[in-house]
């Protein structure tokens, strides 16, 4: 095929937002800006479900101020979807690419988008419809293949690490109100966001003492000892628990609040912390509480993290340059670089093999215990947060005797 | 009383921790540390109940660098508490003061804590110990009498309100997911922090779009019409609900997760945002979610609102002043100034006017549905929290045509 193609543009985002997600949008609009080759540069409103409801918007048109200003706003500004392609799908969305003369199609997101970006891809080909399409990637999870990490992860990491520090610091104050603290994250099968809670830990007796993570099965037997002993040492203990930890059976900790399943088959749950504090309580006898972030770990933008930013707008006008370059069925994806310092650099991976397949987080990355990461997390983790974690005054424990 | 009286000055801090707590500590040691009349600068450990086990540590041998470093970190830097006094504890704690010739008491905190230093300064003044008392206001709360605000108060909604922002971002983005968001607040008896929620809102549409505050009962026929009005309007609902809101049995909405009751006999809660999601999701058949950012909303080092932190450094340097000035059993006020712009000047209230008292949301604060606030409450509020919000870009819905 050739990229010589004239036509059409259309971006769209899609899965769950993230606080950086409108830098990879701000990144491809400026990109394609810069090139002859697109007339038209349109937006899907709601990913691909708004697309086969032919609800398109000329980006061309914005203002030109909302530019600058979208990569400070969290959240995917095109709007999302969770919409996974049905069979009779595909052929609508190559009429409407057709009808509209869409030639490049840039989608942003995780798995599932790239799962939708595949077969459209795939659908052009069969049909015979010239069309580039190109992932970007996006996911608090962290958990798509071949990329060294995703976009949004670090700010989500940024946020997890500062909240279990700053929550802490009222447990610490004051560790005979509630010396048991539970703190719920995200991440649907893999435990990158539960661990990134320890990115402020310095050192043992630094927050958090604990992380569940979806890798591991939840022994609740193991769960109580290691939070009585914590307790019985330093006075109190915190936890961080990845929302979708499994029980001895392979059901959902939190399945207590299972409230069904997204269009995905992904079972949507709450209440794993919910489920902590109540053993704690129960079988230790030890006052305990939970904080639930929810939402705000993939908003919060007073998290976000520089260098999430700058990657984000990169791997979004690397998409660009992707589709110029004559590329389809492909995903942009960072590469790392420690030399002179940590840096990332862009590459291309077919999208068949990231869609629906996820990272996990590697062995090395976790003690024996696997309720603590090791320094390899730490080497690989913060260079992703950005600027670095703040240190908090103590004041020292000097004595006044009679 | 003479106030030319030499001594050791000690501080306290006590009840939950805020993000500034420390900025009166830093207050109160820099402006004791400027006079001659103090000898030792002590330190209670957690508050009165580190106190009456002798717990003291010296603040003029901490290290110079520790006190610029606490304006910017949260938590109760001391260590605090929430005992209760009991009534053999007077006499044992005059005794201590008398045993470490302590004639100055600093003690930050709320109403429990004002409940504390009345009592103190009361059994001095019986035994016929000379002491001054002096309490200096915190609570996140905000619902001391006399004082215009509680220093804590500012940062806890800076960080209510752009939680509120960044997490309905999400779901704007994605209301089909899920339409309706529940985000839950603290605030034991009074509503200030669920409607500081309300701060980053600039018209109808925007977030949030119902808050439960403890002082009305809640109904939930009411709160289901208007659930289904919101989202029938927009497309999605924001709710935002205190912890402590009451049902109309006088029960608390969460306390199906009551776990049991505080020293001071206040209930300790969780549930209430379960509960409306759980009402939704039944009576609605529409997904429902809720954040629960818990401490956070005390603690958040990054949402600290700048005056928040001025004014608490302010109250604790002003109790030293107080302290010197002969007051006893008084506790400082911040008095506002709106001329030439927002500032704030302290007064004197006496303790027992504060003690267990408690100032709820002024009617009209609120408008006539009690589930939103007014122009009012916004001059009221805007000035605390600090720098502007920010302003979230949007693209314009320019739509393209066949």
């Amino acid at each position: 095929m050739s990229s010589r193609l004239r036509g059409n543009l259309i971006v769209g985002q899609s899965g769950g937002a993230t606080a950086v997600i409108n830098a990879s949008l701000v990144g491809a609009f400026e990109g394609a800006l810069e090139e002859e080759r697109f007339d038209g540069i349109y937006g899907m409103r709601y990913g691909i479900e708004g697309f086969l409801k032919e609800d398109l918007i000329d980006l061309r048109r914005q203002p030109a101020e909302v530019w600058p200003r979208l990569l400070h706003t969290p959240s995917a500004a095109l709007g999302s979807c969770r919409y996974k392609l049905q069979a009779d799908d595909l052929e609508r969305a190559i009429a409407i690419f057709r009808r509209y003369n869409i030639r490049y199609l840039l989608y942003i997101g995780g798995n599932d988008s790239a799962d939708t970006a595949h077969r459209l891809a795939q659908a052009a080909e069969h049909i015979g419809y010239d069309l580039y399409a190109i992932g970007v990637p996006k996911t608090i999870d962290n958990d798509l293949p071949f990329t060294d990490h995703c976009p949004g992860y670090g700010s989500a990491a940024r946020f997890i690490a500062m909240a279990t520090m700053d929550s802490a610091m009222n447990t610490i104050a004051i560790p005979s109100h509630y010396p048991v603290k539970v703190i719920e994250t995200m991440g649907r099968d893999a435990g990158w966001l539960a661990a990134a809670s320890a990115l402020g830990k310095r050192n043992e007796v630094d927050p958090p003492h604990i992380i569940l993570m979806p890798e591991y099965r939840f022994n609740p037997e193991r769960y109580l000892e290691r939070v009585e002993a914590v307790y019985r040492d330093i006075g109190y203990a915190i936890v961080v628990v990845s929302e979708a930890v499994l029980d001895e059976h392979g059901q959902p900790l939190g399945a207590i609040g299972q409230v069904g399943r997204d269009a995905f088959q992904h079972p949507l749950l709450s209440g794993a912390a919910q489920q902590l504090v109540e053993l704690v309580q129960q079988h230790l006898k030890l006052r305990a509480r939970f904080d639930k972030p929810g939402d705000l770990q993939r908003m919060a933008s007073n998290c976000i993290s520089r260098t999430d930013r700058d990657e984000a707008y990169l791997v979004g006008k690397m998409g660009i340059r992707a589709l110029l370059d004559g590329e389809t069925d492909k995903m942009v994806t960072l590469v790392r670089h420690t030399v002179p310092a940590y840096h990332c650099t862009t590459g291309l991976v077919g999208l068949a093999g990231i869609a629906n397949a996820q990272r996990l987080m590697p062995d090395d990355y976790l003690d024996a215990s696997k309720t603590m990461v090791t320094q390899a997390f730490y080497d690989y983790a913060l260079p992703l947060i950005g600027d670095p974690l703040p240190e908090y005054a103590r004041l020292e424990n000097i004595r006044i005797e009679r």
